[in-house]
């Protein structure tokens, strides 16, 4: 399962270099570092703001604003009643064994997988064979221990590859068997942890004065939405299908956090309810636009055979062969998989991975994950499970409130079936205390026992029924009390609980995983060994669009600098001025790895003539124009519209200042 | 204190009817309603979420782009630790009483308020005097039983006014003495509650599966943002001044929520943290921009004297005044005017009032609050506070991280002062245990008493000083030993720990206020008695911008509705369509409500010659142009380019569809 991640430009990522990158330019840092920090809480600075709200707007575009959907709010503290009803209370749990000696708590998923792989490597060093590096540097402190060299027989290797392939349809006492069967131990204390046992994900705390309402925060946004369900399809004049969405944070108290951004315990979710009629096949009206679309699947039967290979697919071939569910399930990958590429992931890093069935959240009936590349591994960015009508059905039988779409039929139905009728003045007097026992069982039959009835009645003018608690259990009931015959029914309304398709984003693992999408390293040009970062964000997505830099701190320069802030700012342009000391190159250098895309040169030749030079983040290729002919390009190329090839071919290239990008 | 509320129109404001309206629109709604809610959480549907992020997207540029602050995301947990340090743990709390007999629980200040006003009220009733309506239903149902309408000697009208004037001034013990000396008893059992205990507001977990790190909701954004001080300074390439700014949400467990939006438990802020050198007066650079804005002011010493008397006055009169402590504060006051003015509130129901001194939050030097006229009375929506330098202070203190900026002196500092050099070898030795004692009394003596040590020096040879501990408590030090001289000394570089200027948005209640101050009542045409209610929302903030809707279902207008509603979403321009089969003047009325400024419609006319009608929501009045003019001018009004007077000047009065708006 260890993967050699690579930059954008195909070289070795190496995390700790991008890492401490990422940190020198605060697009994020631990949160309390000061205090020490808390692992799996972190904080975003400037640029990581900037970055996550340029993500946000763009799917706020992509999907709400392009679908009508329903954006609502909803807090983040959620009473026990609610969620103990959604499941979350009681199975919303990761596996947790404690270390027996030193009190370590582990995550027993983790572990099981950390020593497989561990061993597998030891293998591999006794067979002489090439050993990837671990990129991971958290996962390899972690470990402490060092591997092994310690060859297994093939017949193992190949059994602890597949329990590998298929380690998330584990439930608790199946890791622990594993365990047991292949003597996991602790590597920090050489000794085997106890049994897993089920550890509850969500924070809890107590709401109100007086302490006596328990809540938690919430781990999802998805249950906000389900309870508002009712009022939506209301403010939605009634009309079906529709999706709400919320964008919000969420809160899962994580075992033993890990791997930076990865893994955290509150981030930023985008929660997407779409909401459909389970009746005709989940169809999706605009699946004609996607149909074409090519996805990259790793299904169920393939990890089940304790394999990962991927197919290449449309996504409506998908649908039609049955891989994926439904059209709509389909319409919203496909929708993902656009969105990613939007952003500026790298797709060959992209899968959709099927939940295998014990992996599945207890409300999924088919779930896929988009996974990302990362140098952790394949993450799971973007779920779009099916969740059918489990939660709308079960907050509606707690509450009694009608979570359900009452639709009136253009034609009304027609049923044919055998119908109970009771006579209730007759009854009564007839059954006595027992009447409105024997009217529900009489009420309960089904169609086939209602027909044999009806046959009794017809020939002994009597029914005899069993009836649990009243006489001897049989009850005899005469045919001038009830009638049971073959009839029409008539239905003018529908009424259904929607199923409902989420898509749920995380934010922040997708954030991370486009940094290392878009890394790279630019050689120096005077051959230099120091490698220096860089950033390839869209326009679209960088934190910051444009750098504007005087080339020296000559008095001449500033009224070209606060005139050509001014003029983006006026047209939402995020732009940061850098008047600092150090040389052109240096500052271009600092801002390559903020991932600023444009750079704007303010030199003697704007003093004469009003020109001014526009670079390329990627090329650091230059043209030279006059200041509305460059704001225009810059406006072009941040909108989407053009690509800098575009404006390379129609503006007149500079070359002058570049000799000194060389200088550090 | 209770005021009589008023629609934009001036009208009686109905706060019932309003609140009705607003949920009817799904502006906000209870949270979890269909499980019983829960008190002060609330969720926002599609036109709250929608307002709520106008608000934010317009403070952002008003303050965050304008001012280039440094917006940071931080966590919402906290560990117990920092919050200790910062003085939440202790001093976060409301004053709360219990009811012995019902075990009510009761805000201290609200139920010494609520009482005597009732009081008040039923002392004007006995004196024949005009009661005002009670406006907030939820406040009238709390206080369960009838005024009384008994009369009150003059002397302890004037007690009570002046106390309710003074209402935020007084601490537990003194509400205690309060209800003691005046008798106070809970209305719902007569029975005089229990003295007043602290009850901290802040909501608490634990972090992690071992239960073992204590942890809160941060009360307030503002400490991530103090944690991170070094690292922004850092990024900020050592500039002074700067702010930091974050929006997001924060947690506070109040006692007896109500007044719907106005008092929650989970709530949206917006906070800047201004770090300013406290020497020099605390000047702002762009100061004489906002030095001629006149605000409305309500100062400490009228509200101590028992009075509610505003002045108004220019804040740069404010500031030289010193009735405002200091130019920066001054600046942010008057930036938030602007931004209140901006967004559409009421100028004449806004007041900034200044924190009385046990008022101030326990870091507080000065503070302001932005108050909203509605109609629960004057509310608090923004705080500008001076923080001082405590919060940098307390953290460094407790951790020893350096939240302190070093600046590099143009011309260095020369101090002459008195200094004592210690001759170490020789001291060691004559002390013995106690040389590190004498040593740092020595070190500690301040300039006026080194100068009397010199002397003794000089005189005696010797110096006597007093050490606690030390022999008799009197040392003595010969000359061999210690220098005392009057010296030359020069500093390079200057330390300081900067004070904070904090503007603090709670924009939900902001929200609320909005909605009560652009709220009336249209009249219908046909005379009818039912008031029809119109949001007045500035198209900046409106959460759609333009209603689009066919005359009729008519199959021939649909292309026209498609092609209009993509290039209103191309220009990124909210618009929604109402296609149902109300009549236009219903489908207008439904989006008065919402707040929808713009209308656009979609007639026969359109069909023959593609021109559309655009309607003015305050006005009703329409215009009538090819669908590019209306496009064009839909954009200046929405980005605020233009005002309706504007578009009605240039463009075609049309008056045909007027007619069916009456309809109901």
């Amino acid at each position: 399962m260890t993967t050699t991640a690579t930059t954008l430009k195909g070289q070795p990522l190496d995390r700790q270099t991008l890492d401490a990158m990422l940190r020198r330019r605060l697009f994020f840092t631990p949160a309390f570092e000061i205090y020490g920090g808390v692992a799996g809480l972190f904080d975003y600075g400037p640029p990581g703001c900037s970055l996550q709200a340029n993500i946000v707007d763009l799917w706020r575009k992509h999907f709400i604003l392009e679908e009508d959907m329903l954006e609502i709010d909803t807090t983040v503290l959620t009473p026990h009643e609610v969620l103990k009803t959604s499941g979350h209370v009681d199975k919303f749990a990761d596996w947790m064994c404690k270390d027996p000696k030193n009190g370590d708590i582990l995550r027993a998923d983790h572990f099981v997988e950390d020593v497989l792989e561990s061993r597998l490597k030891g293998d591999k060093e006794a067979r002489g064979e090439k050993v990837e590096e671990e990129d991971d540097p958290k996962k390899k402190k972690k470990r402490k221990t060092k591997t092994e060299a310690v060859k297994l027989e093939d017949a193992l290797v190949q059994e602890y590859e597949e329990i590998l392939a298929r380690i998330d349809n584990y439930n608790g006492e199946e890791l622990g068997e594993l365990i047991k069967k292949y003597d996991l131990k602790n590597p920090a204390t050489g000794v085997q942890p106890s049994p897993p046992v089920a550890f509850n994900l969500m924070f809890q705390t107590s709401i109100g004065p007086s302490s006596n309402l328990p809540g938690y925060l919430r781990p999802e946004t998805a249950q906000g939405q389900f309870l508002n369900f009712a009022k939506l399809l209301d403010f939605n004049m009634q009309q079906m299908p529709f999706a709400s969405a919320s964008i919000g944070r969420s809160y899962r108290n994580e075992i033993s956090p890990r791997a930076g951004l990865l893994r955290v315990r509150e981030f930023l979710m985008a929660e997407i309810e779409h909401f459909v009629d389970p009746e005709g096949g989940k169809k999706h009206h605009r699946f004609s636009e996607i149909d074409a679309i090519e996805l990259t699947l790793l299904d169920r039967h393939t990890q089940l055979a304790g394999k990962t290979d991927v197919k290449k697919m449309t996504i409506g071939d998908a649908v039609r062969n049955k891989v994926v569910d439904n059209e709509t399930l389909g319409y919203f990958l496909a929708r993902i998989h656009l969105f990613l590429q939007k952003i500026g992931v790298d797709m060959t890093k992209v899968r959709f991975r099927q939940h295998m069935e014990n992996e599945m959240a207890h409300y999924a009936t088919d779930c896929w994950d988009a996974e990302l590349l990362t140098s952790s591994g394949w993450i799971e960015c973007v779920g779009c499970a099916d969740r059918s009508a489990y939660d709308l059905s079960v907050h509606a039988k707690k509450t009694g409130a009608p979570l359900v779409v009452r639709e009136r039929l253009d034609e009304p139905r027609v049923f044919e079936e055998w119908q109970v009728e009771i006579d209730r003045k007759k009854f009564g007097p007839q059954f006595k205390k027992d009447g409105k026992t024997v009217e529900a069982a009489l009420e309960a039959t089904n169609q086939e026992q209602r027909e044999k009835l009806a046959k009794q009645l017809a020939e002994n003018g009597e029914l005899e029924l069993e009836v649990a608690g009243v006489g001897n259990g049989t009850v005899k009931v005469s045919k001038d009390l009830v009638k049971v015959e073959f009839r029409k029914r008539v239905e003018n309304t529908r009424e259904y609980t929607p199923n409902v398709i989420e898509p749920s984003f995380g934010i922040g693992r997708i954030m991370y995983s486009l940094i290392e999408h878009v890394y790279w390293n630019r050689a120096t040009e005077d051959g230099g060994d120091e490698a220096r970062g860089v950033l390839s964000f869209p326009p679209t997505v960088a934190p910051t669009k444009v750098l504007i830099v005087p080339l020296s701190a000559n008095k001449q320069f500033q009224p070209f600098v606060s005139k050509i802030s001014q003029k983006l700012r006026k047209i939402g342009i995020s732009a940061r001025v850098d008047s600092s000391s150090a040389t052109i190159g240096k500052r271009y250098s600092r801002n390559d790895e903020l991932g600023t895309p444009l750079g704007v040169t303010i030199d003697f030749q704007t003093v004469q003539d009003s020109t001014i030079t526009l670079r390329d983040r990627d090329s650091t290729k230059q043209v030279r124009a006059d200041e509305d002919t460059i704001v225009a390009a810059i406006q072009s190329l941040v909108t989407g519209a053009r690509e800098w090839k575009d404006v390379a071919a129609e503006l007149p290239a500079f070359e002058g200042q570049e000799v000194d990008v060389a200088v550090r």
